[in-house]
C-alpha cells in the first residue's frame, strides 16, 4: 500500500507538511511525496468545449498526476491561504479538467474510490475559517468518487508552530 | 466612481464574464477590466518569517494590485473551477499576501472599506456546490476589511449558455 | 400536481410567507398550506434504539406528515432565526426520525424524488448569514431522496419588508 | 469559575453529553449542567414588532437563561438531528430574541465576551456534515459577542457508543 502526500506549500519547514508527516508516521505502508513548489504546473486554459479539445501543455502536470494514479492513498496537504488552498494546490487541481479528457490516463476511473485526507493548517480561528476549504473538497473528492476518509486542522502560524502543537496527539492514530 | 472586474476565467468567451459585464451595464460609473489570464503571476514563495522578508518577483503583480487599489469597487469574477475560484484567481490573492507587507503600497489602508461584489458560475448544482467559494470570500472580504455586496452564482456550462441564462434579470439591478 | 408549502414562521404577517406565495403564484397546480404554528408537534425522544420502538405521541405530527407526503412538491418556508430554520420547523424535522420508523407510513419511499424548495429570509447580511441553512438543508434532501430544486435568500425585518423587496423579479418564475 | 453545560439531547445515555462530561472533566472549576429535555420551554411567537413587544410566557425559558448569564462559560452539547442542533436546543435559543428585550435581564450585556463551546455528534460522515451547525453557531456567537473558543464533533450513533470513541484523547484538554 501506498499513501502519496501531494504538499501545496510554497516554502520549506512547512507546518503543514509537518503535520502531514506526523499524520503519516502511522500509516502502514509506504509514503511518497510531491512537493508542487519543486514542480512545474500551468495554469489551465479551459478547452473543454473546444473542437480539438486541450492542447498539450509542456510542463510536469502528467508526471505528477500519474505519481497520483498509481498511489493506493492520497492526502493533500495545504496551507490555508487566504481560506482556502494554495495557488499551488488549485493550480494543480484545475488541471485534473484537462487530464481527465486524456483517453490514455483513465484518470476517473483510476482515482474512483481511492480513499482521501486533507491536512491544512493556518492562523486566526483556523477551525472555522478554515471549513469552506474542507468543504470545497468535499465537493471535489465526490465529484472524483474518491472517499473522503478524514481532514485534520492545524493551528500554525510561523515556522515551527506545528513542532509544539497541541493537537499533534490527535495525529498519533491518524491512519488507524 | 470606478468598478473594477477582475476576471480569473482562463478562456475567451468566457460565462463568468458574460455574467459580470451584465451586472456591469447597471454600474454608474466607469468599467475596468483586468483579464488575469492576460497578466503573467506568480505563486507566491511564502516569506513572511523571512528575515529580509519577499524577495522582489518580477511579473505583473504589482501592476494589478496597484489597479485594484486605485478602483472604487472591485467585482471578482471567476468561473467556478473545481468548487473554488480558478487558479488564475488563487494565485493572484495568494500574492496579496506579499503586497501586503509593501510598505509603498498601503494595501491594507487602501483596500479596506472598498465595496466587493463576486460573480461566479458553474453547471451541476451550482447554488449549492458555489457555496464554498461565497463562504471563502467572506473571510477574504472580512480580513482585508473590504465590505461583501452582493454575490451572483450563474449556471452555465457551454460557452454561450451565460447569454440564455435565465437569471439575466437578476442582474438588471445589481448596482442600484 | 399539487405543491405544499410548510411554512415555520412563528406570526402572522410572515415575510417569509410572502415570498413563499408570490413563488406559489408560478406554479401550475394546487397550493396547499400547513402552517406549524397552529398545530401542536412536541420535540422528538429519540427512542430509535429501544427495544420497543418510539411510543406513540398525542400531537399533530403525523398529520402534517401524511399531508406532505401526499403532495407531489415540497417547499419550506422559514424565517431565518438564529441562523437557521425556525424551532417551530426544526421541531417538526426531528421528528420525522420516529415518522421513518413508522411501517404504515412508507415515509422514505413516499419522499424520495420529490422535489424540494426553500424559502428563507432574514435582515443583517441574509446573504451570508442564511447559507449555513442551505447547506443544512441540502443535508436533508440528500437524505431523505429529495431533490434539491432551489432556493431563494429573502432580505427582510420587519412585517411588510417582502412587499417591498427589491428580489420580487426573482420569484416570478420560481417554478418555471 | 463557572461551566455551564446545555444539552439539547433528547434521552438519558446520552453520546453528546458523554462527550461533553469528557471534556468537563479537563475544567478547573464548577460544572453545571442544564438539559432541555427537563424543561418546559415554548417556541417563540415572534413579537419584536408589535406596539407592546413579547407577551410573557409561563415556562422554564427566563430561569434557564439565568442560569446561563450566571455563569463564566457556556459548552452547547447537542446530537446533531438532520444535521443541525436539536430541536430542544433551537427552540431554546430561539426565545433568545425574547429574553433580549427584557431590559431587566440585561442578556446581552451579560452575554457577551462570554467563552462558548460547542459539542456534537452523529453517525456517517459527521465530520463534515456537521460543518453547517459549527458556521450556525459561529454566527450565534458572533451576534452575542461570544468568544467562540472550540468545537468537538463526535462520531457515535447508538447509546454507549461515545464510551469507545477513538476520539476521546482530543477531549482530555479540552479546556487546558
Amino acid at each position: 500500500m501506498t499513501l502519496l502526500i501531494i504538499s501545496g506549500s510554497s516554502r520549506e519547514n512547512s507546518n503543514s507538511e509537518y503535520f502531514a508527516a506526523k499524520a503519516a508516521d502511522s500509516y502502514k505502508g509506504d509514503v511518497k511525496w510531491v512537493r508542487l513548489r519543486e514542480k512545474t504546473i500551468r495554469q489551465i486554459h479551459d478547452q473543454r468545449h473546444d473542437e480539438n479539445g486541450f492542447d498539450p501543455v509542456e510542463d510536469d502536470h502528467a508526471e505528477v498526476v500519474e505519481t497520483m494514479l498509481e498511489a493506493d492513498e492520497i492526502l493533500f496537504a495545504t496551507p490555508l491561504y487566504w481560506y482556502g488552498m494554495s495557488g499551488y494546490m488549485k493550480t494543480f487541481i484545475d488541471r485534473w479538467s484537462q487530464a481527465m479528457r486524456d483517453p490514455e490516463l483513465n484518470f476517473k476511473e483510476r482515482i474512483s474510490g481511492k480513499p482521501g485526507y486533507v491536512i491544512t493548517c493556518g492562523g486566526d480561528q483556523v477551525d472555522l475559517k478554515g471549513l469552506p476549504l474542507i468543504l470545497q473538497f468535499r465537493h471535489i473528492f465526490e465529484f472524483t468518487g474518491m472517499d473522503f476518509k478524514k481532514y485534520f486542522i492545524g493551528e500554525a502560524r510561523k515556522p515551527g508552530d506545528a513542532n509544539n502543537s497541541d493537537r499533534l496527539n490527535h495525529l498519533e492514530h491518524f491512519f488507524n
